[in-house]
């Protein structure tokens, strides 16, 4: 049922991990680590290490960039990360992506250049050749992060050709955060040589069953198990999905009524019994004493 | 007429400079000395340096500060720079606002971290103080970046006014990028005690009148004479500074028709008869030909 993006493309159930800090707001390893392994432990196919949910344009590449070398030194393996390297400048994208590399780490996901608004797609085009030119790797596979209302800057269509037609053995696939069901479908469709990835689980199994190889999921912190009991009854062709789809729902729904990083960073602190999950990078934030008693 | 901020605030006509690149999109140093020795030969009162008119988001923190010591080492004036800080990340605003006071530059001009959208007005005045803690100077004037047609994350005037009476000798002023005469009169009503300074000269008669000190401007870096000479006129209250304010908006409707960035550097390509003013950091890029045959 998996196709052929099976030996190479992102497949199953990732999860865009949280980042825990210590009291300086620093990236606390340790913890990242032990979080990192719960994931893992309990059926996540992958981490996405520094997406949006982990706070990673809050930090400094260098930030970045010894937090992977410290999780790859203390045992997570490499083939287990996607490792999130889009930045405002084109430097940073490319030392991070790069860095990847260099560490082992083939699978990145990239946001736009997200600064300038209402930048034309042949800035856009000219931006990923440039990371991928200067990265210099083979090896690279680069997945596109679409996420238009976060990042204001849109990955259209049309963009997504052009850089697969020039790079076909770079471009890997799309994280499509759009949260719009009819865009993903789409982008199966027009792109059935890459890992087409919705950015959560609501619809997951309507994806996966027009091409979609799996999704990259916030919620998945909370609800790891939950959603990949939907993948594997997909894949098992099982009869009863749509009942685990429905309340995997029901949870995303109930976190997405807040802040997304800040409402599951409530709930790990509730879970592990552990206040530290409290803290953030500003600008974001602990949800509101009455957004917290919400959720 | 400039009243007591005359001694600490900015005032006048700043250019937010453009940036020069060689032909690897590395900064051009030297192409930029001249072309801030050619805007102080001509009128500007001081630079702002790194601002969106620079591709300051463009730039890696490295770069940057390599770029700021460069202009200091060659004999451009500290008092002369305000120099942009601001990134998504806390870490680099807070390197970068570090290093230009430790270069004895001590205007800075800081965005609000610009990549999560729909943040809370307590997040940011938590991003705002952490900077202000983290830099520990009491040197540092510190410029409130307004752009939220850009950045997409508006500096409220509740924000101000807490930022204000947190930290009563560090704000110092605001770049107010709305477009919108009226929030601007709104500012220096609020404000008296801080510099108001408009994001452009569209408005500048107008805004001098009721209290700004002056405005930073992308295209003084093509009209820095002509935007002097309002400022001038209206400082010795001459009776015909209209028609200098009716001119200087009309040559600001001509670039504002494009992308501004690219507006100006193809200007300055055609006015120095040098294409290397061409090249930008991706996703910026030259005006399309049409574009530039009506500019």
């Amino acid at each position: 049922m998996i196709n052929k993006r099976d030996n190479k493309g992102a497949t199953g159930v990732w999860c865009a991990s949280l980042t825990p800090l210590n009291s300086d707001l620093s990236i606390d390893l340790i913890h990242l680590i032990d979080h990192i392994q719960f994931l893992l432990d309990n059926g996540i196919h992958g981490i996405g290490l520094f997406g949006t949910t982990g706070e990673a344009t809050s930090f400094s590449t260098s930030e970045r960039m010894v937090t992977l070398e410290g999780l790859l030194r203390r045992g997570i393996p490499k083939d287990t990360l996607m490792v999130g390297t889009g930045c405002s400048a084109l430097t940073d994208t490319t030392e991070l992506t790069k860095h990847a590399i260099e560490c082992g780490v083939t699978k990145v996901l990239t946001l736009p250049p997200f600064y300038y608004k209402n930048v034309s797609d042949s800035g856009l085009f000219e931006s990923f050749s440039e990371i991928i030119d200067r990265t210099q790797s083979d090896l690279l596979e680069l997945y596109l992060y679409h996420f238009p209302i976060m990042s204001q800057v849109p990955i259209s269509v049309d963009l997504i050709a052009k850089l697969q037609k020039k790079f076909p053995n770079i471009i890997a696939g799309v994280k499509d955060s759009s949260g719009d069901l009819k865009h993903t479908l789409n982008l199966t469709d027009q792109f059935p040589d890459l890992a087409i990835l919705p950015g959560n689980e609501t619809h997951l199994l309507a994806a996966l069953n027009h091409g979609a190889t799996g999704c990259i999921s916030a919620t998945a912190n909370a609800n790891p198990q939950g959603i990949r009991s939907i993948f594997d009854g997909w894949i098992n062709q099982e009869n009863d999905i749509e009942p685990l789809q429905a309340r995997a729902l029901a949870i995303r729904n109930a976190f997405g009524k807040h802040q997304l990083v800040s409402a599951l960073k409530q709930f790990a602190s509730w879970s592990t019994r552990d206040d530290s999950w409290l803290r953030f990078r500003p600008p974001l934030r602990e949800l509101e004493p009455s957004e917290s008693a919400i959720l």
